[in-house]
């Protein structure tokens, strides 16, 4: 296997962009990538997009993106998976340049949920879950987090006020992060007071579908050093999986699918959990959040509230968590998602992160999932 | 890159499978594809599907397929692109396998078309062409055909009949095929009186939407000689892209994609088009044929319909084409029609095709796109 450092990212504002289209987002993202890595010739292009038949009605992507980028008849393989789509994209895009198969490639993720009622965006993303033996009987993704909720709290007397000091954190760290959704700070209160989404989940403890592209561009050390001077080498990704249907776990406040992902991502890493400098996780809601800390091994089982209380999880804390402002503040643009984690972890270890830098990260990890952790990929980044 | 073989290949029958779910079908392809390989350990599932998340509320497939069929925790990729799903799947599994990436891979399509009405179908197919620019005028996949076909007739001075003649034969060549949709006899008196889609063109023109599942196992040469006796190469697979919408396009005649990804294909086999024993063309209308046959050089340009009257393209002829009935006659089921096509061509190398069996056929051909042509994917296989 060949070494795999970043070359160039390229990011746009993840919002609610009723003005532009899916295409127009696609394009800023990958001509920004482009220009961040010294324009260099792409041989394959991986995109990677959830829901844009349903919401779009564009299936064939691939070609439909590339087009309007400019980008020639270069080869495009569209990559799925929900909103786990984006971390697939970049397992494979990893996997085309360590194999030897591709030199250059660019993955670029791409989400418009902006284009359909906000009512509806429940029943998309229930997509991702188990239609015929749970979805249809009523079951929404949000649903399942609160169940998650409820039980964790049980099991581990974690209270109301810690999940939403985890929603607080990630607000404030929005705030400096010129390309996130929501950059403004809550309270606890404002969190736990807001309307209910399915109990004791509130609208504050759930993240803002959004519109937005991400374009992340792998090569190998020696192409890049002609390319940049400024590379972050993709130390591990692996993908596991987890039954879609919940009914058929053992518990609610685990995920198989991440605890795989992750052993295998610290083991081709060599890397071991306290090693992490910062990291952007998967927090859906503000239990996915705490149940990624722990199924990551970056915090003990049932201490994240605590570890949220202490500020373990801030900035400037041990932990540094989401300072893009995760998935709760800086959005949810769906199969962009795990693209925008590779590409704001990049920008941490290059040190270029603006407001959000974390002092001194060497290493940084990203976690994405489908669902609730039907897929997990977590990719670990070197400085 | 390694030498790439194919160990084993599994279908279910096309049909409109009511009773039977999309995780169902994938299940059945899966392991008659394992059981014809000597069920080796896979490392990489790649699943292509088209609309599921459009038609059966499902959007993050792979876990969804591999957790009903049984294969644990497998990395698993999620490959769309329309109805050339399958071709960029099969694309993306042979060079995980050529680069060293995997060793063993599983490429599965699946489509389910019939949780929805048919009168849905053409909205939902509609989805592969260019919304905003097109499809929201009012044009359909099937008005874009009809269009090719009056532009054809005018430009090579061909006839209705010849059309009607390319539908006679793969319904004739369906009859011989266990695993076809329509496997009966038509004349070109019913395919021309039978109801109009988009005139010229008629419903016995066209393509049925189907459900149905296809795996095929590649893996090296010499994995490929613990696991079973006959093996088939996969000397060339390649893909090129065309604009999405039609109003960019020089002609209607052709399509840039499928003449590009041919020649690469022709010349990564280092085979010639008149090498050619069997070829399995992604014939969605009568008239999509001709054009296939002709961009892919096995017809001289505007010589298909003479070719057909000749009986060029039966079975016995000089270029026996898509001796399964092809999309017409085999049905056309989206997502999984790509690797139906490197299915069936496995079988024709191998001798094992029944009464579809192309006699001394030592290279074969597929071909498969999305939408008007917007992707192509062309492999050759030898025996």
């Amino acid at each position: 296997m060949r070494k795999v450092v970043i070359s160039g990212v390229g990011m746009t504002k993840v919002d609610q962009h009723f003005d532009r289209g899916i295409r127009d987002l696609f394009k800023e993202a990958v001509v920004k990538a482009l220009d961040d890595s010294g324009n260099p010739e792409i041989s394959h292009y991986y995109v990677s997009n959830a829901y844009a038949s349903l919401i779009s009605d564009q299936a064939d992507l691939g070609p439909f993106l590339l087009e309007y980028a400019g980008c020639g008849c270069t080869p495009v393989t569209q990559i799925g998976g929900a909103c786990g789509a984006g971390g697939n994209a970049v397992l494979e895009a990893f996997e085309a340049v360590a194999s030897g198969k591709s030199d250059i490639v660019l993955v670029g993720g791409v989400e418009k949920m902006s284009d359909i009622p906000q009512k509806q965006v429940t029943s998309v993303q229930s997509t991702c879950m188990d239609q015929e033996y749970e979805a249809n009987y009523g079951l929404t993704l949000a649903g399942i987090n609160a169940m998650a909720a409820r039980s964790y709290m049980q099991q581990y007397s974690a209270t109301r006020e810690q999940l939403a000091l985890f929603a607080v954190q990630m607000h404030k760290n929005a705030v400096k992060n010129p390309y996130a959704c929501l950059p403004f700070e809550v309270t606890t209160d404002k969190v736990i007071e807001s309307f209910p989404i399915a109990d004791p989940l509130t609208f504050l403890d759930s993240s803002p579908a959004c519109d937005g592209s991400a374009a992340v561009i792998m090569t190998t050390p020696e192409i890049a050093r002609t390319l940049t001077d400024t590379v972050v080498e993709v130390a591990g990704v692996c993908q596991s999986i987890d039954n879609v249907g919940i009914s058929e776990r053992p518990s609610l406040v685990t995920m198989r699918s991440t605890v795989d992902a992750a052993e295998k991502a610290y083991s081709m890493a060599k890397v071991k959990p306290d090693e992490i400098g910062v990291c952007e996780i998967h927090d859906a809601f503000t239990i996915t959040g705490f149940i990624a800390l722990e199924d990551l091994s970056l915090v003990d089982r049932g201490k994240t509230g605590i570890a949220v209380e202490e500020g373990t999880i801030a900035k400037d804390g041990k932990i540094p968590t989401n300072p893009s402002g995760g998935l709760k503040a800086r959005g949810q643009p769906g199969g962009a998602t795990g693209v925008y984690q590779i590409a704001e972890i990049t920008q941490q270890l290059r040190g270029e992160a603006g407001g959000t830098q974390v002092e001194g990260a060497k290493v940084g990890l990203t976690h994405n999932i489908s669902g609730f952790g039907s897929g997990a990929t977590v990719g670990i980044l070197k400085r």
